[in-house]
């Protein structure tokens, strides 16, 4: 007797994914997938860089929250294109979908763009059970939350390809040492890019967006 | 012709908090449901305020975490008796569900209790979508996350009794002002009781401790 599990909501959003996966070969457009808590420094993280990725690259973003438009509105103010989507009509989802992820790449015109940054709603647990077609995975976490947080939350530290260890800047003022979160990240994920990064003074960033270029440079081919 | 929608998931769990809201009851126990994001102090303001209130009652604690004993860990030393509820090996759970809480419930001698703090999943989204047969729920929100999640992510806010803005002695060294804090939380919520705190410090936490007494004392009758 063969026993079936069906996980119908994920097959479903596999299916999606894979459909974008196939369309941004298609377009060698590359897309990234940024999570993380929140407050860990997304939006700030990609103020400070889509200034220097567009004076090679274009880029496009799309983000994702609960509610309201305040994180588009500040995107906005970098020249980039900005999709918001909001998941509050949709019952307040913690994540992004596949399906979401494509309408909010319908509404950018990707034919101008090199790239695409997806940015999740802030939640280190439920966006990493979604594949949303991208290339790569990011997360963002924020040393003020302390170093424990890749082992009790490891799914999402598994699944990332880098890691931006963020707001080092405030390490002086807190009971935590920097090195214990990269040990703690290679714990669960000893394959992990990590960058130690402040979103406030730019600190480290300049090797993210080199890495995410080169990236963005093999995927066009 | 009648539409039911039917939100069996919900209906179930809603179901289950209600019957431990009446065992509560019977016994006058109060519960609490503690949420936040990652990394938002939770635990480290049960370290700090567990001793003060074991002068006076017999608190328990229920904590929910994907993985580790961490958590438990820390806060067996306060000497309350804990029980850690992983919910890794429920496909990562990023919320505590009525059952699984009632679950640990069972697991604490609750006759030779006054009180019980259950620390939630740390996540700002799902766990404020599942009743657990809580008496009062908080929400701990750490300064670094920024003074907009309020608005960003207003379930949680808007269904708690009491907040606590913690890590306030980080506030120097971030490009915030404290009030917008609250503010922003009166915004969703203009009943919330707010309290500006401290978790390495222990600033302002004896007013949530005097409060979390009068619920106690409230409930016992």
């Amino acid at each position: 007797m063969e026993i079936k599990v069906v996980r119908k909501v994920l097959d479903v959003n596999d299916t999606i994914a894979e459909q974008t996966r196939g369309m941004l070969k298609e377009k060698g457009l590359f897309l990234i997938n940024m999570m993380g808590s929140p407050g860990a420094g997304k939006t700030s993280v990609l103020e400070k860089i889509l200034g220097a990725i567009n004076k090679e690259f274009r880029a496009g973003v799309v983000v994702g929250d609960i509610a309201t438009t305040w994180d588009s509105d500040r995107l906005s103010q970098t020249g980039v294109p900005v999709v918001q989507i909001n998941t509050e009509p949709f019952g307040g989802d913690c994540h992004l979908t596949a399906n979401v992820v494509k309408e909010g790449l319908n509404q950018l015109d990707l034919s101008r763009l090199d790239l695409v940054i997806v940015e999740n709603v802030g939640n280190l647990v439920c966006p990493a059970e979604f594949d949303i077609g991208q290339d790569s995975r990011a997360v963002v976490l924020s040393v003020t939350e302390g170093e424990d947080k890749p082992i009790k939350y490891p799914l999402v530290f598994r699944i990332s390809n880098t890691a931006l260890v963020n707001k080092i800047d405030l390490i002086p003022h807190l009971d935590v040492e920097l090195k214990s979160f990269s040990q703690n990240i290679r714990a669960i994920n000893p394959d992990m890019k990590i960058f130690e990064v402040s979103s406030k003074t730019g600190q480290g960033l300049d090797k993210w967006v080199k890495w995410l270029k080169d990236q963005v440079k093999a995927k066009k081919g």
